[in-house]
């Protein structure tokens, strides 16, 4: 089945004081994509850029998202931090509610969690942490989605308690045969033309040629650019242009829960 | 006339990781408490610690305060960081934050705010940012508390808007003529006999002897005493058993108002 | 007299981890200067940018300086942090060493100390902070020179002790008539030929218009130019041009020293 | 052969600002040593406390030692941290630059450098890295000590490549039959009689009993005391007068290359 609306999220706000690493093109960015995934200060970010990500995502109608990390600005939380289960989740925790209170303070409400590089992974490939997590989101935000790899332990435990999670397919990135994530850095991996193809594809048919073999099937609700991908504003345009060309809309995922209970029938 | 229930608060969670300032006693402290102004990571706690503290206040029927500071572990936060009204502001949102999030994992609520340090006396004597941070605070938490002294912008402007607040008294700490808090570590700070019956003749009153001259008068809903003064905890014993001998009830704000919410005429 | 040899500076290294500031230019600036301010890790810098700045530096014959800051990665060391004149010329004691040590690692050694942001501006004006700092230097470092403005009580503590000292001229920053420096941010700032012929004039003739009033005297080894302004690298080959067309040499002060050494007569 | 000199070391310095680990103590503690590895500000110490540390242990006539740490104050650099050979060892360089600078401060020089806690564990288990270790050692330290374990690649490598290197015994921790040290907390390892007991048999017979098994080989030149031990004062006095009693004395290892300086014959 074709599948008719898609989310694309980029990770925004990866600032602090007035360090920059993706978010030079946030303001760009913004009008490109559906949620917006705000770093929350662990790896990045910092309260003023946070309330202004969350300024900017609202002025562009794009749903807000946390996005938390180990607590590591040095290695931009992609280095892996020794910790228990419980010690990462509560590092989230915390990092939802500071992000959560932002979003309260401009009248709007979260849509989604993604954690960041190391956490991310972590999660993924960590049974007991991503029970600790999806346990510990379904007591404080039922209704928030999980960002997350199909291919993940998060995934898995997530849709069986019945968390809403998005699968997410990275647009900037490669796959193996195993529909693991490669970090190849090949000039391919920029052409926006290829790569809005390749994304088309998966949108269409649910397939992706991966670097080592034949094609893979890959299930996704959520498309994801990484901001400090060179080229990402081209990147974006390009992919944005060919799925609405092929009839494919671009919304958050929460429109479509919304939407849903609009036309869900009276209690 | 004479004040039937009082407020005792502490400092709570003040460490960090493994380190400890005035954490090392928190256990026995709660129990001594009604208040607890729980540190939320930027001068000190951090995500685990904030988790137990709530635990161990909930467990002692103790009122949640969140405790922002400025980001400044070396100086714990009692070093003025220089900051715009906005950015002093927006580190207290995100603090808030995070703690109202472990707050609600546990059911339970926030009764206050109390800035630490550097940050409770940047606010205390600067109009334009006390103004920020009570309009900021009537749009996210129009219910909550905030802990301030009675001499300060915080309180008139806060009294002014109607915003929820209460004023301190410091048992361990001297006053001057003007109202002002000394520092002295004079021995007798610490005497709990002495501190007991200043805080009872306050509570009483209205009065206190300052350093420096004739009594002056004191206005206080809630009594502090900091975690790491030296016998905190024979000093909270002391004042607790003077005050509850002379019919002066320990009770947390929210307690008054729960109560006044009960006894109000059906609407 | 008209000046023969002047020195030119840049902050180097001004970046944390994958973080960048000015230091995205480091490489072609480095070809354009006789000196280097290389970050020390508190406002920005870490190991591993230090040592690869030192063979940056090294391999274009490039002088080596500390730039030690205040701890604040979020500020960029551009906001004061209390601390005692102690305290502050401690911050800068650890720095040194730690920037030292990797000079040595690569056969190297140390010419000059040039403190960041506010840190130099309060050892300006702090004549205390500046007494301890230059009776350190004097200690740990007797044959280092210091970089401070002309105007400033580092520069006079520093000459009154003999200890080698350098005044800087900010070419990207303008001056009042009082001599001090004033960030203007106009498009002028950032005219390549404008701001080289105004460097120009100050070393042939000593003398700088300032932004409301007459032309003043400036006395300066020195022109610094800082790796973040917009258009840092056109404005450095703009002044070396220049400078050379007009028969100044451009070389770092450890070099008139050595030569002077050279020419003594034997002892 | 009975030994007749060992040393003594503990970790000294381990605060931030106003925070304590194990350095409540470190006044009393050294009295007790011949040798302090003093924490050089990223798992511990700031440069104010490093100052006051190397103060103490010259005024105690102790010889002085850098402990580097992996950069988490939160994790107390007892957590790995994700790091290559050369970036671990830039760490290294980075803090003995720092501790340096402070010893040249105070007319004194540096005996050792012992890494703390993951990172010493780090570079015990990994060739490569205790290889960039040792050669970055010969070329900014040639005869500054290394202290680690016996069992470890750094010890193997220092010693085939010539580099001065002490071996540790730790007094208030358990061996496995493997050699390894495991970390029991069990009462006994507190008991002040039994732990002096078993470093002098451990001096005298070069065994110590496992948890698990017979009796193991153990070869050291120093002792190891944990300032953050419970009871480690009484522990190191009780160690002290076993020792002394015993005939074996008290010295750090860089008395012992002193003293063959001066025994030996005239060049």
């Amino acid at each position: 089945m074709v599948r008719k609306t898609i989310d694309i999220s980029c990770d925004m706000g990866e600032g602090f004081g007035p360090w920059q690493l993706g978010s030079t093109n946030d303001e760009q960015l913004m009008t490109l994509i559906s949620s917006a995934n705000i770093a929350t200060g662990f790896h990045a970010g910092d309260p003023n850029l946070m309330d202004l990500s969350i300024r900017r995502a609202l002025g562009n109608n794009v749903a807000l998202g946390a996005h938390p990390g180990f607590r590591d600005l040095q290695g931009f939380g992609r280095r892996r931090v020794e910790a228990s289960a419980e010690e990462m989740v509560n590092d989230i925790v915390y990092q939802i509610g500071a992000i959560r209170e932002f979003a309260r303070l401009h009248g709007a409400s979260l849509q989604h969690v993604k954690p960041h590089g190391a956490l991310y992974m972590a999660l993924a490939a960590d049974e007991a942490a991503s029970t600790v997590f999806v346990n510990t989101m379904r007591r404080i935000a039922p209704d928030t989605f999980i960002y997350c790899m199909g291919a993940s332990a998060t995934y898995r435990i997530a849709a069986e308690q019945g968390h809403p999670v998005v699968r997410e397919f990275y647009a900037d990135r490669e796959y193996d045969t195993t529909g693991k994530i490669v970090f190849t850095r090949k000039p391919d991996d920029y052409n926006p033309k290829k790569a809005a193809d390749r994304v088309l594809r998966a949108c269409l048919e649910g397939k992706v040629r991966p670097i080592d073999g034949e094609d893979i099937d890959v299930g996704f609700e959520s498309i994801c650019v990484h901001s400090d991908t060179p080229g990402s504003v081209e990147l974006l345009v390009a992919i944005r242009e060919t799925l609405t060309a092929n009839g494919i809309e671009i919304a958050p995922p929460s429109a479509a829960t919304a939407r849903a209970a609009d036309q869900a029938p009276p209690r």
